[in-house]
């Protein structure tokens, strides 16, 4: 197994994406990281404008005294906030000291997540039935103290898109839930080529404020799961606390419903976990910050000017499909150093071109999923990168969703449960009778928790009609229609809980998550 | 006199761009201003890739023992760090207060600026010669404690465009400085339509850290002098520090040359200072995000119809021509309400279509610059739009060259200078003898600090040929040809001070600064 805690640790610095600040749990981003998240961030920002959301900025930092307001929401964040105490600081006998007098009378947390202080805006803006909905939006930077850091999955400082809305109806609050909810289970599969499991989390396992809590989740290879995206119905937890009312076309005053949902750079370590193989990464084209890398294969200088004249119509050619290259003709590497380097980074797609081959009208072409090598005629090859990034595209989808398949497990004795999270990881799909206490006690004896309740087509591809594939995708190629996904359908018979053996109305996913 | 600081804080809330968040110094940026600093940020990202640079990102708390390394840059911000020092809270008889076990040992900074934490990573990379030079940028948000806080201008939280770079010699490392001046120059004159002064800061006003600052100052319609954009030369004050050797070609080691350059939303604050009149803002087209709005007059819906099928082709067309538009159809505001909001946002181009116009083939153009009318034949319709755009982006930035002009005054008596600061504000050329006792005593009497010592060519359009301004200009329009500013040769020539009457080599500018 060559998917373990190193092994991720290793292709993040090999394949130059973070590497360690010094400060516990806040990574550096490389260029190469950095622009995969752009590229994340483009074509979720296009759905989220396409869908009426506007982007917002607010302040970093929130009065400890608004972040109080709601009572679950501090209970769950209290454990994990970065506090600002000070404002000053002062050398003194060669040492750099807090200066006393600048203690602030009123900490400032810094977010952990932006409820508190978009709610209290919510609360100026919101007045009438004319002001509803809000639907806004925020990418930002956010830090939750983490006990056990880990690249990506677990940073204290992440990019983390959150969006917050405010409605006049519940239907209209939770329909708006199941909305992103889809749209982000759009962007996993068919951007990241990553599968997901759509359901809603138990009480206990719910955002810290929710009244429910939709996710998506996934599975890595190694069988742990991994919450990949949340949208949170906050019923009016949040309008009561922070006292939000519009007046009705009645007249009459009324608290507004809520929303709240967000993904993070989490997305990165989902990407890697996903599409590595033993030679190192493999990114999805439509991410990929580099989908082409030319290296021409040359021995003398002269053969190189020939070689350059078919690179320089290649290059036009890619510029105006917009799918982005590299043309790597460093002289102090050599090919196959090269070729090592790509094959780590993961780029999709390699050609070589040579003088023998350009000779003959060919190039090699090298496929990062398959590892294959192919000749084609130069005449032909256009044509072919743009069917090629999208079979890949679908290929990664595919497989990850074929290792998924295989990590999904019925089980009806509560024995053989213990026994297979312990020996074989994935999900186990098992009856539970819906108590809190019995939830608690089998995460307690297994380490295994309900990572969610199915939604009835969990692993159906959702309609994404509102959505043209098309411009959703702002970087790259054509769009790339996945096939759906139509495995494992769930069991909504009614059954016996695994652990109390009471009755139980339907299957529920266990499994021990990042 | 319209521009004084409620006029500003009055102008920013009304045309909806940003809005006090309740944390001093913290604002929110709403969608209108959001989009504005992402559309300043695109054209200079872009420059700044195609010359070399690519995007890093940093931790956003730096360790307080790294900031401590280099004594000047340390002595220059500590008076305005934001300082984490714990990162649990509690709930203790209905307070939440911070729980005294989670203090921790070594305090974190949230990063005033990154040169500290980005040295301490230099040291890790750079080995050779071969890793030099390093051209890194990063994109973030940035706090700076500020005593008197105000929109844009000295916010506490503000975005924060960072350059660093590493060189192996002192004039690679001084020319890149330059080089990045000049670009910054191009951004603000070009694209921001506001003139510039070019220049360095002498000792005391320089960067902490740095051994030269050199700058560009904008001067606003109130007569104060704004810092508009730095690059530093730190010399090898931070690779001392840091201890950042290479190994040259003949195998010693050598410290590296730094330099570090930056501009930050502070520019959304000289945009509105600069191209505001009485009715509101005026956005330059380059950075609007929205640059024309359509209007219908209708009484009728049935005439709705027929207004929007003119509508509909012209939308295919702005669309075509990336032209950032608003279809304003709303049925509840009037179109005297609508004109009025549009004024106020600064959107450069109205379109009003009423029926009785269509009929003859006209429509009404309003130019926000001007504010003149005219009715164009709808064939004509799209060129003219180009145009225009074209012909408002240069109007603003000669207007501003021509308020520019009238605010700068060479003046060789101490009592007249002090006069003019008092009175008239602006910019005073003056001499100086270059000490820096006389230029504490001058800024202790008037206020008004030395804002740079000009280059000689302070005001000459530099030749921007290594940028080629269609692509620099991913959002819109053609590239606009601004005539060289080319007004207010500097006296080159020695004089006596005009505080301590010692000789002088040249002028320098005194003004008081926001």
């Amino acid at each position: 197994m060559y998917k373990n805690q190193n092994w991720f640790k290793n292709i993040i610095l090999t394949a130059n994406i973070a590497e360690d600040s010094g400060i516990r749990g806040c990574i550096i981003f490389k260029p190469y990281g950095l622009e995969i998240w752009e590229n994340i961030k483009k074509n979720l920002d296009y759905l989220l404008k396409e869908t009426g959301h506007k982007n917002f900025y607010f302040p970093l930092l929130i009065l400890k005294s608004l972040l109080k307001k709601e009572y679950n929401h501090i209970k769950g964040f209290a454990k994990e906030c970065a506090i600002v105490t000070h404002s000053r600081l002062k050398l003194k006998k060669n040492q750099l000291i807090l200066e006393e007098e600048s203690r602030l009378k009123n900490e400032l947390i810094i977010r952990p997540t932006s409820e508190a202080i978009i709610w209290d805006s919510f609360k100026r803006w919101i007045i009438s039935y004319r002001d509803l909905p809000i639907l806004l939006n925020q990418w930002s930077n956010t830090i939750r103290w983490e006990m056990r850091p880990r690249f990506f999955l677990r940073n204290s400082e992440f990019f983390l898109q959150e969006g917050h809305t405010a409605h006049s109806t519940k239907t209209e609050a939770i329909r708006h839930c199941k909305k992103i909810l889809n749209l982000y289970k759009y962007l996993i599969e068919d951007i990241l080529s990553i599968p997901v499991i759509k359901g809603r989390k138990t009480n206990l396992e719910k955002f810290a404020g929710a009244k429910t809590t939709y996710c998506l989740e996934a599975i890595m290879p190694d069988g742990k799961a991994l919450q990949i995206a949340t949208s949170h119905f906050l019923g009016k937890n949040f309008s009561r606390s922070f006292n939000v009312k519009y007046i009705n076309k009645k007249g009459i005053y009324k608290h507004v419903w809520g929303t709240s949902w967000g993904i993070s750079t989490r997305l990165i370590g989902a990407v890697i976990l996903t599409h590595s193989d033993k030679y190192g990464l493999i990114i999805p084209p439509k991410i990929a910050p580099i989908q082409v890398v030319i290296i021409p294969i040359y021995n003398q200088t002269d053969s190189l000017k020939i070689l350059e004249k078919i690179v320089s119509k290649l290059i036009i050619f890619l510029k105006k499909n917009k799918i982005t290259f590299r043309y790597d003709n460093r002289k102090n590497y050599r090919p196959g150093w090269k070729f090592n380097e790509y094959d780590i980074q993961g780029i999709p797609i390699r050609l070589t071109i040579g003088k023998k081959e350009i000779e003959k009208g060919n190039l090699e072409v090298f496929r990062r999923d398959t590892r294959k090598r192919k000749k084609y005629k130069i005449i032909n090859l256009k044509k072919k990168i743009m069917i090629l990034l999208k079979k890949i595209q679908n290929n990664l989808l595919k497989k990850a969703v074929k290792k998924q398949k295989d990590l999904i497990r019925k089980v009806d004795n509560y024995q053989d449960f213990k026994q297979i999270i312990k020996t074989k990881g994935g999900i186990v799909s098992s009856h539970w009778d819906g108590s809190t206490t019995i939830e608690k006690k089998i995460k307690k004896e297994t380490s295994a928790s309900i990572i969610c309740i199915p939604s009835k087509s969990y692993m159906k591809k959702k309609n994404t009609k509102n959505v043209n594939p098309i411009n959703t995708n702002p970087i790259n190629t054509n769009p790339i229609n996945t096939n759906p996904i139509n495995t494992n359908p769930i069991n909504k018979k009614n059954g016996r809980c695994i652990y109390s053996n009471n009755s139980s109305k339907q299957r529920v996913f266990f499994a021990k998550s990042y």
